[in-house]
């Protein structure tokens, strides 16, 4: 095996393990969401830390030079210059709610930023993978090819992000600029939006506030279905922050535009 | 059979042939949206169309004494006193941006109102049905009971509503009020939300500016699994306009009074 080909079958291992703990806690009565925050609701629950623990203790077998970041228990240092990026339940609110819009993500990260990335939804059975040459998704339905969808217009695209309120004022104001120029936009899906993106069924997601481990994977995904995700200037977007996912650069370029003025 | 019992059987081959018609279109590149609106943006789908035809036409042979009241085809009178209403796709929106929050809504009424209902998610393969008895969902992992659940206050509650903005402005307050009680407001989730009260997992949903088809199938589910829908007096609600739906009692009128005051 190619280091290639052992990263993306350890990446399957950590998404399946996930998968068992996530699936055992989804809409179960013994689910009680705990609080992160000192002021607000910043939901975190025992699913959360049981998928995580799950996906380090392979990594600790499997994968040990490499390090890890991760949601629920943080920074580990390594020597091969590889990082794990792991969310191990993106879109808490929407578990504890029963919706099926969270989801497992798993990245590694070289110096430059994500190389290869999973968003696992596992009450559906979805798994959306890109990077090494890779860009697919295997769902109930079979596996199909993952790819952007081109030639869709700023008045004609669809627009997602998970809260309405996006960010602070100033964030809101700039979202609602680029809202006001799109046919539709949706709110609510968490990381499904990207995966909804490299499935050609949406063009944009904006967001911010973001963590690295809610966007490595990702972008990972994306760029693999051909498309771009930056920050709101067009910079590099894996530390987290200000998220803007396009799919073609033309409607890229058209909503940094909105998003600056 | 029953009458009850044909009346479920009914129900259920509607549900499976909507499932193929809206299958074989969604995330389809040949799917294309056509708006209904002239102002604005109100999406509508050959997807629509042929869920709506392949059970009206099941209807006319199964049971051509009963009237019909579907989204896209409109009413159909009959001579038995009991109405089928049908919306083919709830959530024409989600179902255009590839997300599986959309549902095949399918009731049965009297001149008292809905008797029966099913929720379809055919993505997913969820199925939520209540009344006659019955209050249960099959899914990805099989058949569990449906039932609202009890003992939540309203100040650790989740609340739905599809769109941030509700309604008119009004609406949007009044909702805001509510809004403001509870521990968790989350958007965009069409009639899936109404599932996950059915189910125990949220407890209030609020919206405005409804149509009979899109509530009396989740009137049905939730009724049989023990919550309770109105409007904003505490009237009946299927009728459609606005709507309340909430799993306890207490919650039910906790928030009719912040939607009045």
């Amino acid at each position: 095996m190619t280091d290639a080909e052992q990263i993306i079958a350890t990446a399957h291992r950590l998404a399946d393990a996930a998968r068992r703990e996530t699936l055992g806690l989804f809409r179960s009565p013994s689910l009680r969401p705990d609080n992160k925050s000192l002021q607000g609701f910043d939901p975190v629950t025992e699913a959360d830390r049981a998928s995580e623990r799950a996906m380090r203790a392979l990594l600790d077998e499997l994968r040990p030079e490499d390090a890890i970041l991760g949601e629920e228990y943080g920074p580990k240092s390594g020597s091969s210059g590889l990082t794990w990026v792991l969310d191990p339940i993106d879109g808490t609110r929407a578990f504890m709610s029963g919706a099926p819009s969270w989801g497992v993500l798993i990245a590694l990260c070289d110096d430059s930023g994500p190389r290869y990335g999973i968003i696992d939804q596992p009450y559906i059975g979805e798994r959306f993978e890109g990077g090494f040459g890779r860009a697919r998704m295997v769902g109930p339905r079979g596996e199909t090819a993952l790819g952007v969808r081109k030639g869709v217009a700023l008045a004609q695209a669809t627009l997602m992000s998970t809260y309405p309120e996006v960010g602070s004022p100033e964030e809101r104001e700039a979202f609602g600029r680029v809202a006001k120029e799109v046919r539709l936009t949706r709110y609510g899906l968490d990381c499904y939006a990207y995966a909804l993106l490299a499935a050609g069924q949406i063009d944009l997601v904006i967001e911010a506030g973001l963590q690295p481990y809610d966007v490595c994977a990702p972008i990972a995904v994306i760029e693999a279905a051909g498309g771009i995700v930056t920050d709101w200037q067009g910079g590099p977007a894996h530390q987290g922050g200000r998220i803007l996912a396009a799919a073609t650069p033309e409607l890229h370029a058209e909503a940094l535009q909105f998003l600056r003025s």
